[in-house]
């Protein structure tokens, strides 16, 4: 049974109107600044009170002595201060009636010692006031749809549709820039930290809820609610997916999420099967879990495991093939019919096989346009993976040719690509079934980049784009298995 | 015995001084006025003799009706003509005299039937003439040192430091703008097409032979001459390494190969008996090659396993660790002397394990120059990985903090990064044992652009840092034995 997103427990903590900011100063340097700073830069539409013992004014705002001054109740407390303060200052919010709060500060469990006894106590007051915390030792929550993001790094793109939950607040806000470069972004972002309270199956069933989220991400490093993750889990991949990067299966990464988070990790295999039944897709590295994220966003789902490869270039269409044949996608080859309409596309250089190789167009505009369209009907395969490249300096000497030059030839070249990607993507994004680019180019290339930014998906190697595939066809599969399994 | 390259069969290949030029026109779209345009665009020094039946004038050089009109012999004929017309053209090179030729047109076994006719046609006709040839089915070399590019794409970084023979044209040219992205550029690029005269044999000894060339890469669909080549091998990795990316090993990637260039390809674990006993290092994608090489050619060797991760990001950091185990690298804790040394800069949020993670330094200078001096004289590692992150927005915001803002703030905060880069680059390059950086962060960001610049090796994730330390461990390995056998 799914809650509506306002029933979750992260719902006002995602969502706040009036914060209480506490260890923002006039420091630049201090990260409770940094908070404060990205919170006003986002634009962020409610109140804001930063409390501070010393401050009249910070970051341009009114500073308040004390919580209890505040004139009102806010309904987040937001927490950035020395380990040691920490409790008497969430004491005091509860007095005050404030029942949400994200702890940043760290020095808790993970550090061992008397940080446990220190996590022990501010449970215990949370429990004495109703407080539901996420953290402590976080990195804050981000939630761009509401223009809200408490966390120490700027968010400058738009909303975006993955949504993600990291026992690591680095790989949400380390994030941010990495998305940006293929035109990604997050509809929310939750940093758990040492998840005293708030842990990442609250998390998912906010996620789940969350209408601008279409893919759920987790960073794990353990899972501490075992039953409940899957629960939970299986209640969502029916209608989204849900994709975790798990480490600390090998004997380095234990011990290193030891002391990260106090986390008590478990073997690779363990976690596979508790993916597997809950039908998570794992993903191999924090790379990986996006591209995989990037085409379960954009793409519609694959029907089978079916791969068609399509290229210009042998390289690349080798590389591609290969790695579909490694992932376990089947390569069969095109069917007389399509063979037959392909006919007035390919030259004698070519091969219609699988992959079908091009090697030459008359008009580049084919290879884009046409040959996808007729690649696409096939009924041989589920799913196409085409290689994509579009130099500007072709179009630049042709340009040239035509005697035009200079700032002329380049604002005409940009014109000419803005026109062909745009056409491009309409057509793209009408197909059925996935159709995946890689380019080793980037979105430094214009053509890359409009082709990102109208949706279609675009990944930067043939290996990559494989890989993402693949892990598609295992999100139908567990799809429909929990589906059965439901009825 | 390892010969000069002046007397390698390539060296005038690469070293031309008179090129005939065959297929350029003043139809900009056409292949053969690409490679002309490209030629020229380096600033190639010596003389271009474009052959046109009716041009009087191409690309603005004065055009000959025929080769044997030319008013000297040129050293090189460059070919990019229809398949039909190659053999007519070579024969009327080899009665000018004309020793040496690249060959780009395709059509020839690639397409099987009377393809495989015709090049033995092209090979006779080089066999009567004394001509050695490159290609067919190529898209040309790339001799960056000798300002000289003749393939289809214009390559405009400097020259670097990686020399690489490919199977695949694409793999050449479609990394000119990829290895740009990482501050790296190629010593010598030879596309050899179907390798119907000169092979990965010859360009082995080229490449071997060339000074420029810190490390050789090859993308290979199939070996024709594998007892030459692991002999050639054996003899170039005492003192160069060698990475190679093999395609063809799986079902997919053997019947692709197969259509690209005619090649034979054998099961994986045949390529990897070769590559071992040649002391080649196996690269699981482009990437990855380039990876392995950017460490080898920056980075000292490292003289065992043992892999020490520096971070201030527990999320990174554990990856790192993940990964270094999950490539057979050791993570053996520090010792109780460097732990001593580092007390000053590792607060109680921190853990001096490994890995070793700051968590927060107050001068953040520390984390790059005090911190790796101290953990890189540890002994009980042979090697670091450290997580680099300087986000731009901070040092604004400090700026901001005292008053500093708009351009100016934009400006100062500029040349503080360089004056910080260049002093950490400066330390690091000292190091006598592989310190490898890596980030989400790129080039776009002026941190790591810098670093790199300055011959820093920065790689794009942990993950792929981990790899290619594990690579380069692989390479110290062969090498020594390699060396053994040989006395």
């Amino acid at each position: 049974m799914q809650k509506n997103i306002e029933q979750t427990v992260l719902y006002p903590i995602m969502h706040p109107r009036h914060i209480a900011v506490f260890g923002a100063s006039n420091r630049y340097a201090a990260m409770g600044t940094n908070l404060l700073s990205s919170i006003q830069a986002l634009g962020f539409n409610g109140t804001l009170y930063p409390v501070h013992p010393k401050e009249k004014t910070v970051l341009g705002l009114k500073a308040w002595p004390a919580v209890a001054d505040l004139p009102e109740i806010p309904d987040l407390a937001l927490i950035v201060l020395p380990t040691g303060l920490v409790p008497e200052i969430l004491a005091a919010c509860g007095k005050k009636g404030i029942r949400q709060a994200i702890i940043v500060s760290g020095g808790f469990k993970e550090v061992g010692g008397e940080g446990i006894a220190l996590e022990q106590q501010i449970c215990d007051i949370a429990n004495t006031y109703g407080i539901r915390f996420v953290g402590p030792n976080c990195i804050g929550v981000v939630n761009p749809p509401h223009q809200y993001n408490a966390t120490y790094f700027p968010y400058q793109q738009g909303p975006g549709f993955i949504g993600m939950a990291s026992q690591s607040g680095s790989f949400i806000t380390h994030m941010f820039d990495y998305l940006a470069r293929s035109g990604l972004g997050y509809s929310a972002g939750i940093s758990v930290g040492n998840e005293a309270d708030i842990d990442l199956v609250d998390c998912l069933e906010y996620l789940g809820a969350c209408p601008h989220t279409k893919v759920i991400c987790l960073y794990i490093e353990t899972i501490r609610r075992g039953r409940a993750f899957i629960d939970m889990a299986r209640s969502i991949v029916p209608h989204k997916p849900i994709v975790a990067y798990y480490v600390g299966g090998s004997e380095g990464g234990k011990k290193a999420t030891l002391s990260h988070t106090g986390a008590l990790s478990g073997p690779d295999r363990l976690y596979d099967g508790v993916f597997r039944q809950s039908g998570v897709i794992r993903a191999g590295s924090i790379e990986e879990m996006f591209d995989f994220s990037l085409c379960l966003g954009l793409c519609p789902l694959p029907a089978g495991n079916r791969a068609l490869v399509q290229t210009h270039s042998g390289g690349p269409g080798a590389v591609a093939a290969d790695m579909c044949s490694r992932e376990g996608l089947a390569l069969n080859p095109i069917s007389p019919e399509t063979r037959e309409k392909l006919k007035a596309y390919v030259p004698h250089t070519g091969s219609t096989g699988n992959p079908v190789d091009i090697t030459y167009s008359k008009n580049s505009m084919d290879y884009y346009m046409s040959i996808p369209e007729i690649l696409i009907e096939d009924t041989a395969s589920d799913a196409m993976l085409a290689y994509f490249l579009m130099p500007g300096h072709a179009i630049r000497r042709v340009m040239e040719g035509m005697g035009i030059t200079g700032e002329t030839a380049a604002a005409q070249a940009e014109t000419f690509i803005d026109e062909q990607t745009r056409q491009i993507a309409d057509r793209i994004k009408k197909f059925a079934k996935p159709y995946i680019g890689f380019s080793y180019y980037t979105r430094n290339n214009r053509f890359v980049r409009n082709l990102q930014d109208s949706g279609v998906a675009v990944l930067p190697s043939p290996g990559r784009a494989a890989r993402a595939l693949a892990a598609m066809v295992r999100y139908t599969r567990y799809r429909k298995k929990i589906q059965c399994a439901a009825r």
